[in-house]
């Protein structure tokens, strides 16, 4: 059986660039550039719940950061430093296994992208429990709160929603997708894309912003709750992929496109004037961007369908004591 | 049943002072003071592991900040602000239990006591893990390293140690203490006291600096593998309460005074010019402060026993992954 101190010095410990003092102390040590702010975060992916007891542990590296990094993205952070909780079962800590390598190997894998170095952590035995921290740094003043949005703002979303709820349910064999179109939407589930850069061009430009783990209107809910504002969205507006296209008279459709969570892309409110420079910005960075609906005053959420009639929306965003 | 964002709200959430942003958003957001570095650690309680599954909550919550705060201690940091990530099994988010009530009662009568911030965190149902990160402020270049020692050092120990492994012992069934020595020893174990004052107040002072988490031996041997040096320490001379001394004569009792983690006192070196100042400080803190060793040049710890010859060690620390 590996040793604690084994398993850190032989997957997890890196000479140290950024940081003043890493891994092997008592705690990291870090100097913060005057001027920024720090945004930190962290999320916990827990076995059974946040992905299969079978998973593959180079996707599950991968996205135990990305989920964090995508944080990091909503704030318009960049991401500078993680820390590391991992609870592993004996039989995954043994040499014999390659899990750790794969799992770090993920985990590397996404931190080398972009430049975050894992400063410390804590690696302990017990029921698989993956504990990421993230330290970004932000200019001061500047970071995307969930807020700021205004009456009169235009509600973008990222990419496209729902596939990897799609994917869910079908691993789920809650519903039954052909091997082409689960091929289609599995990466949106098992190594989703955080948007880092986007996020942090949105600085100075969005009014708010949040990433969309929970579901759209469940996410976006939290904009209008912690602003204190109402809006109203055009469901056929949203950006879904062709598969999801292929299902939208189905009602599991758009539940994966208004409550899916796990595509971690961007929703964010920004004002008229700035929608020529968001749509450069999207070009620029070969995101795309689309606008879903409005800001106003008031309270609540109106999702309009097809013919612009208000829905009734049953679905709420994942809650992990209500499923 | 609670939803995620009850919890949350009815247990966590409290006015921010000393950070910018705290819990609601997609990260928290933090002001570092010019001067002062951060310090950041991470440490996870498993039940079954760290804590019987039956422990009582309050002590839980207590203790699980209480080890963060020894890493904060460890470095000479003054802990500012703390995240918690929280794995919990439905039954225990339900309201018909008061566990999250005395947990969060427990967490914050230590926070409350430091000023230390609850700034972010992350709650999901699985099997019961409790994560914590806390981040602390200490003067640019002025904190704790395990790799500072020198030759001709003092070894000082903070407390007395060994009491919280001897309770362990006692709990197991591996020992039988009688209801007035369990009395005594079981605080250590439930709910340490974390050197944060003497910490600090330590900066400028010691030369290296480690919190027996691991045992003595271990966390000695962190300093000496981390600073290149040898260190020869006296068995007599380490502090030990009357419980421990009554079972002297019995090798769990040795074991507990060399191995025993989770004492959470500081294990520091420091130069003998300020021996009189670091009793004054001792005196000033009420913490007892105790000479039992050297600091050499070379590799190697040796631990002399009541007539002065090396003991043949046959005990390590605890390893998660070796127990």
């Amino acid at each position: 059986m590996a040793s604690e101190f084994d398993i850190i010095r032989d997957y997890f410990k890196r000479p140290m660039t950024g940081a003043l003092l890493g891994i092997g102390d008592d705690a990291a040590l870090l100097a913060v550039k005057p001027g920024t702010e720090l945004a930190l975060s962290t999320d916990t992916l827990v076995s059974g719940r946040h992905f299969f007891a079978d998973a593959d542990p180079y996707q599950l590296g991968y996205k135990s950061l990305a989920v964090n990094l995508s944080d990091m993205a909503a704030m318009g952070a960049k991401p500078r430093w993680t820390l590391l909780a991992l609870t592993l079962p004996e039989e995954l800590a043994s040499p014999d296994t390659s899990w750790l390598a794969e799992f770090s190997k993920g985990f590397f894998t996404l931190a080398d992208r972009y430049r975050v170095e894992l400063i410390g952590g804590d690696t302990t035995a017990g029921p698989l429990n993956i504990g990421v921290q993230i330290i970004g740094e932000v200019p001061a003043g500047q970071a995307l709160r969930r807020s700021g949005a205004q009456p009169g703002d235009d509600i973008w979303v990222s990419g496209k929603l729902g596939d990897a709820a799609l994917a869910l349910k079908h691993e789920l064999q809650q519903i039954t997708l052909t091997s082409e179109e689960i091929a289609q939407c599995l990466p949106s589930l098992l190594m989703p894309e955080a948007r880092v850069e986007l996020g942090r061009r949105l600085t100075g430009l969005a009014h708010s912003a949040i990433d969309i783990s929970d579901g759209l209107v469940a996410d976006l809910g939290h904009i209008l709750a912690a602003s204190e504002k109402a809006a109203s969205i055009d469901i056929t507006d949203i950006p879904c992929s062709a598969v999801l296209k292929k299902y939208w008279q189905q009602k599991f459709a758009t539940d994966c496109l208004l409550a899916g969570g796990d595509d971690y892309e961007l929703c964010f409110t920004a004002a008229e004037i700035n929608r020529r420079e968001i749509e450069a910005l999207s070009a620029e960075l070969a995101v795309p961007l689309t606008r879903i609906g409005k800001i106003h005053s008031g309270a609540g959420l109106i999702v309009k369908d097809a013919q612009g009639h208000a829905m009734t929306l049953e679905i709420t965003g994942y809650d992990h004591f209500n499923t």
